[in-house]
């Protein structure tokens, strides 16, 4: 496995194409807010084919590697593989992680969703790279999310992870602070820089809530 | 690549879980069908998550592997990767053929949707195994179907090829004769064995009209 720095957790941003206005839109936000701070970017197109979702990873990785941050994507680790993206991203019911490992390699990023303590016992900690917590609050980008774990949930399965972890669900300015004080190594963010008017301004309002 | 047979396209089926009643029901469809004469698989699931859909591939890989018969993964190269199915089937929208030759390796079928003679032309035709051509006539299980080729639209297509062929799109036990007459190597076929009362005796009946 890549020795994985907790650090670039700390400000992750998850595109989302309807927010974002399409592969543009998602291409621009990414430039701006990688100027705000932006440490970390998650492609993630449900309803996209896998052609479309290919050619935007493939520009979007010339943005972030200028930058030297990684992006990763989510679900679809063919996707991944086929743009040589820096790894993905799978949720509880996507492909297990095992076998995102061995399709793309140890030298690859793997993240994966955790809603509950009990998926944190169960994550194959020697394979994945990071976990993604949430959702913290209420949300309305994901459809089929989990219920909020609150502030207290989170801290709960934090605390029970040895693995680095980043919070996601509803976080913005005025509670990244809260969020961040339970001791995640940073934050996930949707809504609260795609489609701003400044996803710069918006990711660098963000970053400076984050007091690790 | 592998040395493809072409006579494994002779009856192809397409699993539709809708139409087969989930999981249980395309394994159960496959084992009636595959005694009634079917030489292909391809399980397509379109709306479904890859966890599910890489088990139900892996219970499906044991009843196709017990009668020598190829089981692709519709779409998904990383499910396929995953469960070591047989291969995998692309279209037009979906990754590009060479990233699944890629990802899968040379021992791994790699099939390719062709809608249009302009298709046929710009398929890479040292990295496909096979093309299916379609929809030859009106059909209702794809939601995104091309229009249809009719019979003639789909003879110019075959005799441009020079790849094996498999035709789709609204084949049943009563046009099958004039499909197989075009040319193609075989004939794909969804809701004329998904849902009918014995997939069995659907597929015979196709097997049957098959002159090749």
């Amino acid at each position: 496995m890549t020795a994985f720095d907790p650090a670039s957790l700390r400000l992750y941003l998850v595109l989302d194409p309807d927010l974002c206005g399409g592969a543009e839109g998602m291409i621009r936000t990414t430039q701006e807010a990688l100027l705000g701070g932006v440490t970390f970017v998650q492609l993630r197109a449900p309803r996209w084919k896998k052609r479309a979702m290919a050619e935007c990873a493939r520009a979007l990785l010339e943005v972030t590697r200028a930058r030297g941050v990684p992006l990763v994507i989510d679900d679809h680790a063919d996707v991944a593989f086929a743009v040589n993206a820096d790894g993905v991203h799978v949720g509880q019911q996507d492909l297990a992680v095992d076998d995102c490992r061995r399709l793309l390699g140890a030298g690859k990023i793997v993240g994966l969703s955790i809603n509950t303590p009990d998926e944190m016992r169960r994550a194959p900690v020697d394979l994945v790279d990071y976990v993604g917590i949430g959702p913290v609050f209420h949300q309305t980008t994901k459809r089929d999310a989990s219920p909020a774990l609150g502030l207290e949930g989170l801290r709960t399965i934090v605390e029970a992870s040895s693995l680095p972890s980043v919070a996601i669900g509803g976080i913005k300015t005025e509670n990244a602070r809260a969020v961040t004080a339970t001791g995640v190594d940073g934050i996930a963010v949707v809504s609260a820089v795609c489609g701003t008017r400044s996803p710069r301004d918006a990711a660098a309002s963000l970053r400076s809530q984050i007091v690790r």
